[in-house]
C-alpha cells in the first residue's frame, strides 16, 4: 500500500497541488458518528496560513463530502472528501522544474517517477495535500471525542522561543481547539511570530518542535512488537512533510537519565492504577498504560527560502544557482500542528477499532434513523 | 498483523523468555543468498552481554535453521530460525508477578492479555526475543552487502559520554562489524563502560543514543506519504524495547536551525548528483536520495534497577514497594545496537524488494545448483 | 483494509448509488503509462446496459480524472477517477427501505451498519460502483497491454444457452475488446438475449457463467501459500456483486476426472516449456506457469425481480410481501464481464509489481518529458 | 506478505517436506483460550493417511508448542507449533529433480526460485505443510466452538460417488468431528474408497468435491467490497494444494437458475430473521446473514500417478518421460477436508476479531490465573 495508511480504519490520500482537486478517503470508521461541516472547517482553518508570518496567498479549502455520510452521520462505508484546487495554474513550470530545490522532494521524486511526476507546486508531494488529511482527521477527532479521547498539539519551540509546558491538560487541550497560533503562552506566541518574521525578513525560514498530548486513551492498546503504539504513531507522523524526529514521553532526554529517574512509579489514584511521572509518555512495552499519551515532533525549517542556493539541473546534470521567487511560508510548524492532530486521530481510530472492534467508536446509543 | 513486520520481505517473531524457544520467520527474501552460520553467530555475539558492564549470566544463543535454506543458500521460501532457551526455568514467578515493575510492560501486558500472558522473565516482551531478530537480521544484512549496502550503528552517547562522530563511513562501518562495544573512539568506549559500572554500583542504570549509517542505498526508495522511508524505519525501530525516540539526519537539531543552514545543497561529484551536507539524513520527501541514510535512536535506561521502587499489586490493587533481585543489565544501549542494525536490514530488504522486485536482492549470477 | 484491494498496486473504492459521485483511487501503478479517455469510455460502455435486455434507464458515466495523470500519462502517484451520479435522487426511499430485498445486501448492511447505511438504490453496495472499478481497470488494462498481457471475458453460459469455447485466443480476446454482448458465437448471443428477454417477460431474471482468459502472463508469479495466484484472483473476483463461484482451469470438472486425464503434460514448443493441455488454467502450486490463465465465474440471477417475494420488515420485525417496481436488469452477467476484466487487470498489475518491482509495468522507453 | 495470512488473527507457515521441521505461527488469537493437545492430535489424525486408500507410509506428526501457551491457555501472543519431520531424508533427489512432475509445482517453483528451492519431496510446496495449518486450525476451532461456532466438511463427491446432502447440521457437524473418512453416508464412504482403490490399481488417482458448513456465525461479518466474506474465505481455501474451485451456497448452479428460484426469501423464526432457503450460502453482499455458511471446494486428482507421463528436463530443456516410483496417495480429498476446516477456522477467527475486537473470542469468564 502506498498512499493508504491504517488497517481497520484507513485513510487514502490523492491529488496534486495544481491538479483539479486533492482528497482523502476515510474508510472503516464506525457508523453513526456525527459529521459536522463546521468541525471540518475549523480544523482546516487551523492549518491555513494566518497572519503576517504566513504567505499572503489566499488558500480557501472548499471541501465536498462525496460519500460515506448520510443524514449527517457516518454510514460506516468510505467517506471521501474532495477539496478543489481553486487556484490551480498550469502556468510556466518548465522554466524552473529543472533546478531541483534543496531540502525538497524534487530530486527524489525524479528518481522514483522518472520525470513523469507532476512538478507543479510540488505536485503530489505538496504540503497542500495535508488539507485533505486534516479534513479526514476532523471526522476521526469527532469520533474520538465521542469516547472521551482528546488530542491537542502546541508549539513547544519555534525560532529559539520555548512555549510553557503542558499544565492542566484538560484546559490546555480545550484551548488548543481554537487557538490560531498554538503556543499556550501568549508572550511565547508573540516572540515566536517575531522570530519567524525576522527569518522571513532575511529571506530565510525556521522550524520548531511540536508537543502533542492525548487524554482518555484506554490502557491495553498497541502491540508488543512491530505494531507498538509508538511505532505505528511514528509511522504516521513521519508522513507529515518536514517532520524529521519523533520522541515519546521524555524521549531523547531519557537517554541522558538514570533508571531511577526515568522509571515511572505506579501508584493508585481514585481506584485506578496510574504512574507518578510520565517519562514514558503513556506507553510501556508498546502498549498504552492509560496515562496521557505524550510525544514531540521535530519540524525542520521550511526548505523554500529566498536566498540563492546551489543546486543541479536535472536534465543537463550541471551545477546551477537557484533563486526562488513567489510566495512561500517562512515557517510551517504552526500549521503542521493541525496535521499532527489529524494523523494522531486517524491512527488512534485505527488502533482502537483493531483492539475493540469496528463498532467501538460508534456513539453509545446506536439506533437506526 | 501483530508480530509480523514487512510486506514483501517480512519477519514474524515468536517466543517467550522462559518458554522452550524463541524464533523468527524471515519470509520473502530472494533465493540464492548465502546463509553462513558464522555471520549469524557474529551478529548474535554483538547482542550478547559482554564484559563487566553486563549481567554475569551466560546466555548462549544456540540457533537452529528450521527451513528456508538449502545447500547453504536461501530458497526464497520462509526461513525459520529457532533459538532454544537453554536456561528456561519454570520456577517461582508467582511471588513476584503481582508487583508490576515500573518502566516495564508488566502492567500493560496485563491490561491487554488479562493475566493470561506468560509473566516469567517478561515473557513475550523480553529483550531476549531480540536475539531472533538479530539472527534474521544477519541474513538480511548479508543480502544487502551482496548489493553493496552496508549498515553500522555506534553508541553516540552513553552515561554522559559522547563518542566521536562518524568519519570515513566505509572504515567506520567496517570496524563496527566486529567491535564488541560499539564506540568508535577507544577512550569514549572506556569512559562509557566506566559510567555504566558507576550506575551499576549505585543499583541504577543508564541509557544512551545510537547513531546508524547506511551506505549504498539507491535513490528512489520510499513513498511520498505514509510509507515514507523515515516512517517505515521508525515503525521498525520503535519495536525495539527501550527505544523512545527516532530522528533522521540532524533531526531535532534541524528544528532549531534556519532553512539556509539545514537545506542540503545539491552538487555533482563523479558524475552523480549528491548533497553538500546531509542534514536530511539521506531522505527527502520520504524517499532516499542516494546519500548515506543517517538516524539516531534514543534508548532509555534499563528499567530493571536494584533500588526500591513504588508500584502497585496487580491483584490486590494496593500500593507496594518493589525490590528487584537477580541479574539485570545496568545498560542495554551497547546491546541494542545489534538490534537496530537488524531491524534496519530487515526493513531495507523489504523496501528494496517492494521497489525493485523480489529477485533484486539475489546475487547477480543466478544459477540453479 | 476494507474498501482497498491490492498491495503494491491498489484500488480504493468509494461512493453510494445516489450520493454525489462514486469513484476509485488507483495507486501504485508505474509512471509513464498512457491514459486515454477513449479507452476508459470504451470499458465503461461495455459495462453499461445495452439493448432491449437491459434497463431502459440512461446511465451515462461522465468521469473526471482528479489526480495522478500529467501530460496524458500516469505520474506514479494515486490516480483518482470520479464519476458523478447524474441521476442521484433523494426521493422517497423511506417507503421501501423497511422491506429488505431477498438476495440483496439490505439485511446484511443493516446488521453491519446498524441502520446508518445509505439505503437509496443499494447505497454503497450498488452495482453502480463497479463503474469506478471498470474505469480504474481500463488504466490497468492499458498498462498490461503495454507488456503484451491481454485479458478477455466471454459469457460461457446464460439462460441455458452455451457460447462456443475459446478458440484462437488472440483473435477472441481482440474481438471481445469491442463486442457489446460478449458471446463469441453470434447465434449464442442472440439466443442468450432471447432467454433474458423471456425471463424479463416473466418478471424474473437469469444468471450465467463468465469465462476469462489472460495471455502473455509471465511464469513465476504468485506465492506457494495464501497469496497463490488463484487465491488472490478469487479474492478479487468474489468482490464483484453476484459472483458466487470461481474455478480455475477445468475447476469443478477436475474433481470428476483422474490424474492421468487432468495432469497437464509438459512439452517444448518454440524453445519454451509449455503444457499440452491446460486443465490447471495456467497455475501450478499457486504460481503462473506461462500458459494462458483461465477461469470461470458463476454469476447469480439478478435478485431484483418483479414477482411478489416474502420478506421481513426491518423495523417492525414482521413478515411482509415485497413487490418491486421501477427499472431493474433481468440479467447482469453480460455487464459483469467488464467488471471481471477490470478486477483481473487490477489484480495482475499488483502481482506483477510485487514480483518484478514498481517500474516493471512502465513503458520500455522511459524518458522524462 | 507471502506465507502469512490474516490481519488481526494471522497464520505464518514455514518448512519443507524434508527439512528438519515444518511449523506455523498463529498470532492474534485472544488470550485465555484452552489449548488441548488432544484436540490438536485429533485434527492431525483426520488429516493423516488412513486405511488402504492412502499411502502405506507412516507419517506421525509429533508436534511441539514452542510459544504462546501458558498454563494450558493461549497467552494472546504468537503461538508457534513445530512438527518435526521424523522421516526427513537427504537422499538422492538429484536423479529425479530435473524431470518436473505434471500437475505439480516443480516447474513453477523453478521459475520463481531459479533452482534454489528445496526440491526434496516437493519442498515448501509439499502437502506435508498442511499438517501445520491443521494444528493451528485446531486451536482456532476451539476458540470458535467456545463461541458456539461449529465447522464441518464432508466429501460431497469422490470418484464418481456422491455423499448424501447435509441434513441435521448440528448432528452432522458433530459426527464429522471424529469421522475418519468424511462421508456422511456409510455406503457412500465405502463406494468412494472402492473407487479410490480402483484408481490406485490403475496407477491413477481421483479428486473430489468437499462441502463445508459453518453454524453459529453472527450476522454482519465481512465487507461489501474486496474483503467480502466469500472473497477472504476463497483466498484462504485456494491456498490448499489441489483446490481448483470454490463456490458459495448453490454456486455455479445459481448461474443456471432464475431469480425467483435463487433469491432466499426472508422470514421470521423464533424471533430471528432467517431465510427460507440458503442458496446464497449464508452471505449477502459479502456479509454474513446469520444463516449457515455453506461452500464447496473442488479438489483435483492427486497429480502423482504411476503411469508414464510426458515432461521436460529442467536443465537440458529436452522432452522426457517421467515414471514416478515410491509411495503416493491415489486421492487426497479425504485428507484435505481437515485442511479446509482449518483454513476456515483461521479465516473466521480473523474476521471475527476484526469485526468485534481482539478479545471477542476469549472465553466469557475472563480472569487472571
Amino acid at each position: 500500500m502506498k498512499n493508504t495508511f491504517g488497517s481497520s480504519v484507513s485513510v487514502t490520500l490523492f491529488g496534486e497541488s495544481h491538479g483539479p482537486a486533492i482528497g482523502a478517503v476515510l474508510d472503516g470508521l464506525a457508523p453513526g458518528i456525527p459529521v459536522e461541516n463546521a468541525a471540518i472547517e475549523q480544523a482546516l482553518a487551523l492549518r491555513r496560513p494566518s497572519g503576517s508570518i504566513s504567505t499572503a496567498r489566499q488558500e480557501p479549502d472548499p471541501f465536498e463530502i462525496i460519500s460515506g455520510v448520510f443524514n449527517g452521520k457516518t454510514t460506516g462505508t468510505p467517506l471521501c472528501i474532495l477539496i478543489r484546487n481553486t487556484q490551480a495554474r498550469s502556468d510556466d513550470y518548465a522554466a524552473t522544474r529543472a533546478l531541483v530545490r534543496p531540502g525538497h522532494a524534487d530530486y527524489t521524486a525524479f528518481c522514483k517517477y522518472h520525470g513523469f511526476e507532476d512538478p507543479r507546486g510540488g505536485g503530489h508531494f505538496s504540503g497542500r495535500l495535508t488539507a485533505a488529511l486534516v479534513a479526514a482527521g476532523a471526522v476521526a477527532t469527532a469520533a474520538l471525542r465521542g469516547k472521551g479521547i482528546c488530542i491537542g498539539t502546541h508549539i513547544a519551540r519555534c525560532g529559539g522561543v520555548a512555549d510553557r509546558a503542558f499544565g492542566d491538560l484538560e484546559a490546555d487541550l480545550e484551548a488548543l481547539r481554537t487557538l490560531p497560533f498554538a503556543a499556550l503562552d501568549a508572550q511565547a506566541a508573540a516572540d515566536m511570530q517575531a522570530a519567524v518574521s525576522a527569518a522571513a525578513a532575511d529571506g530565510d525560514s525556521v522550524g520548531g518542535v511540536l508537543e502533542t498530548a492525548v487524554t482518555g486513551l484506554p490502557a491495553g492498546v498497541g502491540e508488543p512488537w512491530f505494531d507498538t503504539l509508538e511505532g505505528v504513531l511514528a509511522h504516521a507522523l513521519f508522513s507529515i512533510p518536514a517532520v524529521k524526529g519523533v520522541e515519546f514521553g521524555s524521549g531523547f532526554a531519557m537517554a541522558e537519565g538514570r533508571g531511577s529517574e526515568m522509571n515511572d512509579a505506579f501508584r493508585r489514584e481514585d481506584g485506578k492504577t496510574v504512574t507518578a511521572t510520565n517519562h514514558n509518555g503513556g506507553v510501556n512495552g508498546g502498549i498504552s498504560n492509560g496515562m496521557p499519551l505524550l510525544f514531540h515532533c521535530a519540524v525542520k525549517p521550511t526548505p523554500s527560502i529566498f536566498r540563492p542556493q546551489q543546486t543541479v539541473d536535472l536534465f543537463t546534470g550541471e551545477e546551477a544557482t537557484l533563486q526562488l521567487t513567489g510566495r512561500h511560508d517562512p515557517a510551517i510548524v504552526h500549521r503542521a500542528r493541525a496535521v499532527v492532530d489529524a494523523m494522531t486521530a486517524l491512527t488512534l481510530c485505527d488502533q482502537l477499532a483493531l483492539r475493540f472492534g469496528t463498532d467501538w467508536l460508534a456513539p453509545a446509543a446506536e439506533a437506526a434513523p
